[in-house]
């Protein structure tokens, strides 16, 4: 039943029940965890054997001993495997280290404290700086905005991604916006795939932006897929091309959920002319990446079809996971009015919305019973949902039962807080 | 004999016969490099068993899976054993992913634009910030304090270490200097291991300088001995205990030049308070660094004993290049007056000073006939050597034969310049 169709005495019953279940609950002393987009121990597992893959063989393709110093572009047969995956060619491919986070960082402190195009087109010279946040979105985005000091403008991330008259308008309007940060493919924590039409309009942004506007395309889900039939995502590079926008976007990826999370290798495309321009500053910080771990990580997933064939493997372990948080909602929540959540085909999130002013409610109530849930409001800019109603649930890490254990109190604490609130609505 | 006790004649001679000997190294169409600091192919060899190393066995000895997120310190294994290598406890050691010079990058950016102390002790806030800079030394450092636009003193390099009468007579005169450089066990490129109490004075330094002072202690040649008798280092950390100055300091080390070069662990050795605050930093950039690359080094390292035991391979190896370039430079230019050269007991290279005003011309004498040899200038802040004295040699990764070939060309090229100046001299 509806919850605003329920009177206020079936409210109360409703109210006891929930209240006996949650004690319940609370006596099985649950210690679960739905916080961390982390890859669950059978998924790490399918990469084992990374480590050995290289059989005493050193050598790239071209002869490069990558046990030896030298060369901060990443090793070509990387670039191109990697590029692939993103759509960039090998010379707009960066192959860096362990972290797409990092690379991200770097590309936002250039820009800013440097000048993509040099000194005179640093940011910092301009009085303030802001980028555009499609909300909900990824947390550690806006920590590098706020430690960088640039003020976030939150959008609205409708269904086919970013709203991009929102959008094109703010930009238009206010040249002070110097970028934007986009989950293309399987958005943290929505899971929405930007429609082909969103993705040109990004690609067009650069265009109709003030000067050194930058699109920060964290296509960290980019392979991620739970199902065959999958969205696609619309390839940036090429729309970029038609534009002539290359300048104006980075693109990021990681095989952190690939491979091993912390342990893979990231990767950055973008056009020529920024990635000569990343390479003049990087210099000053490191001689080069981790080319034996790149080198593993060809031979180990060998190319594109290679990276599909493993990224089954991976889905056919957490699907099961998605499949159980999914089906509980729909069972439990389904039709009540208590919640609207996301069903996502990848990535590594469910996005969960509950009626206005109950998510911190909602994430107190299952903290309190052993059930730790993403921080309410991690997912907006500096930690501020407005509305209080986002919770980002990530399944992918705990055990199927411990995913199952979690999504029950999960609903117990949704229909419980909701069920209140109702009520204190009645009797206000 | 003496160049300064020949007569013209005699000096005419040799150089006719000097020029014959160029003419024919010319026609060999030699293509040797003495510049790299690299170790060679059969070095980074001693460590192919690393890939592998695991055995599938990816877990810390604490529990930690080392495939997955997390951990901004490193694992506690590799501080242990990375922490005894330079006398920090493992809560006074951070590991980090694969080059110190990133760390020593990021330590710097801190210190200026964030601040050790919080926001108002950034260096940044100060009109101008300045570094001591021991000459000759390391360009990659010289390059972060340009990068920084960090004004950098050049302090003279004794046989003892940095001069401490200059150094410390510099610091108290004027609190804009907030740092120096040491590279403290067989600095580059001098191959100068600091005396006990140069270190017990550098300890100290951060009690008479100006506030928020830093010693940037680069010991990456801690363990990088050539002979047994090789001269210790005494440990900085214990003398910054007696003094209460352990804020004040920064250790780094790597395994770039014990394992894989560019593809092993860095790690850095501070105050607690130090690496708290630096990894409030890093958090904005990083998940953590690659933590199978480090248990893959601790596996295979196993611990201080076996760091030495492996660095006597290493020393095989190198030792016979060194004395090659040692034996030809003391028989060829001995007793010449036509330079002189440290013969380090360990390290990457000997430094070579000729005449002054001659080295830009031998380094350019040698590139002409096919032998690559480190810019002249290098190994001085903003690459200038006033007295155009210095060239550094790298004799580790040529083979052999090639660090023969190329020291023999070099001698010559010393020869021919420093007999064309002083005939100048004597015509003059």
């Amino acid at each position: 039943m509806h919850i605003e169709q329920a009177s206020e005495s079936e409210l109360k019953t409703r109210l006891e029940e929930l209240y006996a279940s949650y004690d319940q609950l609370a006596e099985r002393k649950l210690a679960l965890d739905l916080t961390r987009g982390k890859p669950g121990v059978e998924q790490v597992s399918l990469s084992d054997s990374l480590d050995g893959v290289l059989a005493g063989d050193y050598r790239a393709a071209d002869g490069t001993d990558v046990r030896n110093y030298g060369g901060l572009d990443g090793l070509a047969e990387a670039r191109a495997l990697f590029g692939a995956l993103i759509g960039t060619t090998p010379e707009e491919t960066l192959v860096g280290g362990n972290s797409s986070l990092t690379l991200m960082y770097q590309v936002v402190d250039f820009a800013m404290n440097e000048g993509l195009r040099g000194e005179d087109t640093a940011w910092a010279l301009n009085d303030s700086i802001k980028f555009l946040c499609p909300v909900p979105g990824y947390d550690r985005h806006f920590s590098i905005c706020e430690y960088m000091h640039i003020e976030m403008i939150p959008v609205p991330l409708l269904e086919s991604g970013p709203d991009m008259d929102e959008v094109e308008k703010l930009v238009k309007a206010d040249p002070s916006i110097k970028g934007i940060w986009c989950v293309p493919r399987f958005s943290n924590p929505t899971g929405t795939v930007y429609s082909d039409d969103t993705v040109e309009r990004i690609a067009r942004l650069p265009q109709i932006a003030g000067d050194h506007f930058i699109v920060m395309w964290d296509n960290a889900y980019a392979v991620h897929t739970l199902y065959d039939d999958a969205p696609a995502l619309a390839p940036i590079s090429e729309y970029c091309r038609k534009y002539d926008t290359m300048d104006g976007v980075f693109q990021f990826g990681s095989t952190s959920k690939i491979t091993f999370a912390g342990a893979g290798v990231s990767f950055i495309g973008s056009s020529e002319r920024n990635l000569s321009t990343l390479k003049a500053h990087l210099a000053f910080q490191t001689i080069g990446p981790d080319k034996v771990n790149q080198l593993r990580h060809v031979r180990f997933l060998k190319d594109s079809a290679g990276v599909t064939e493993h990224m089954e493997k991976h889905a056919a372990l957490i699907r099961p996971r998605f499949e159980a948080v999914l089906d509980t909602l729909d069972r439990e929540l389904g039709g009540t009015g208590m919640g609207e959540w996301t069903a996502p085909r990848g990535g590594y999130f469910v996005s969960f919305d509950t009626r206005p002013g109950l998510a911190q409610e909602v994430v107190d109530l299952a903290g309190n019973i052993g059930v730790k849930l993403t921080p309410a409001g991690a997912t907006f800019p500096y930690g501020k949902d407005e509305a209080d109603r986002n919770i980002r649930l990530a399944p992918t890490f705990p055990s199927a039962a411990d995913v199952q254990a979690s999504v029950d109190a999960f609903v117990v604490c949704v229909k419980l807080a909701s069920v209140k609130q109702r009520l204190a609505e009645l009797e206000g």
